[in-house]
């Protein structure tokens, strides 16, 4: 019934996100939207001194915050660019602990609704086949005319 | 590097629940362990009056509970028969109303460790693609020695 | 600035509860909204068989849905008697297990807003002090005009 | 039965953080232990352009780092200087925009296990009582010999 295709353009999805959210590349451009695809997208972040601990760990806000921007990224491909969807809900299960790598998050969209679109992202590191950590997240979309 | 491979047959593994949780089937059969795989397993839950709300809506609890049980035959496929498993997180998205039909879980495993386990599920209803409840579990799993 | 005074009678609310929401009551009345105040609820669940697995533990299922109906409750006595908001998520964490006894449901709400309201359960065995379950819950509230 | 009494005093925990987790303080320490009693921990973190996006609003990923260090030092205070217990979950809810001001974090312990120990946290602005995000977290415990 419904289309599941992207609206936005992966180059105008990037432009979109470099304009709007310019603060995911203070201290560096480490993220890197891959790809986008119906119900989904793929964002990278790079394995950069900004995003570690001490011992050369990635952090959990890393993660996090990685997890946040690659669903964020995957909503506006499917609902155009509204700069004002609010996160509501994050729930992370934290799996392993992640290579000394760049991290992968592939992010599927469950539902595309009026007021509200919910996503989950599996993180990987690159070269990697088991998850690192996995979140779905809740977005509130502003009313539409 | 870990096998993925189930280690319990589809068999040994529906006879285990009957005998362990016959909670399950109070008031009326309706779960069926339809397959297992590796880091993956499909529960099927009929449209039952015991599972229903005044109106025909399958209830919250129902779906919860079908989750649960799900992701429990999942882990225990991939670990034996240990009735001792404990759920100790569940969270779940709800994301449309579900049919007067059947609901299908569709569980993958997102960790095995020696502690906890990790999974994932989808329901539908029969004959639907659209995911009507998404849920995660983690799961303490006792000292086996 | 937002007052956080309930606007139904703990009388009011019982009686809707009972008219629009038979369902928790199928099999035996065991659910009883205890006390309303300034963002809060306490529902309490008699032991009762139909909550029960065999061995007379609590279920889980039944657990989680006491904190999905005294989180409704909740809601509605402070937004008035709306029937259609919608539950989005709800978290479980699961902690002990429970007492063969009543389950008390203590509710607060963090956030009522004009689509989305959140709050928080903590569910004790009567007459113990250590929380068996928590739970947040998200509810969708139906536009108001 | 359990005691609910911290076991490491305030002076001992602050240092423990500074040692072990000298992350916290990169670009600025901005992180203060409040304050440590029965099952609970307080925590302060500045307002301060480490934390921020353009525009001045307090980062998601700043929020969740604060909630998951805060849970993480209540943790500590109950179980004594364990560097190696682990964060499995985390859920978030977001409530509001936070103010332009430090944040304080909240945290109660709602169990505390052998190998699991689950927390609450609820974050305010500073000078408020209305909760901008609250969360729980479950942490897997090293075995202790």
């Amino acid at each position: 019934m419904t289309s599941h295709q992207p609206i936005m353009t992966l180059d105008a999805l990037r432009e979109f996100l470099d304009r709007e959210f310019p603060q995911i590349h203070v201290g560096g451009r480490t993220y890197e939207l891959e790809e986008i695809g119906p119900f989904s997208a793929r964002m990278r972040m790079d394995y950069h001194e900004k995003h570690l601990r001490p011992g050369g760990t990635i952090s959990g806000p890393a993660m996090m915050g990685l997890a946040d921007v690659a669903l964020y990224a995957a909503i506006l491909a499917h609902i155009g660019p509204v700069p004002l969807a609010v996160t509501t809900n994050l729930n992370f299960n934290f799996l392993r602990k992640p290579e000394q790598q760049a991290l992968i998050a592939d992010c599927r969209l469950l539902k595309l609704g009026k007021r509200l679109a919910v996503g989950e992202v599996s993180i990987y590191s690159e070269g990697s086949e088991d998850i690192v950590c996995h979140a779905t997240g809740t977005y509130s979309i502003p009313d539409r005319r």
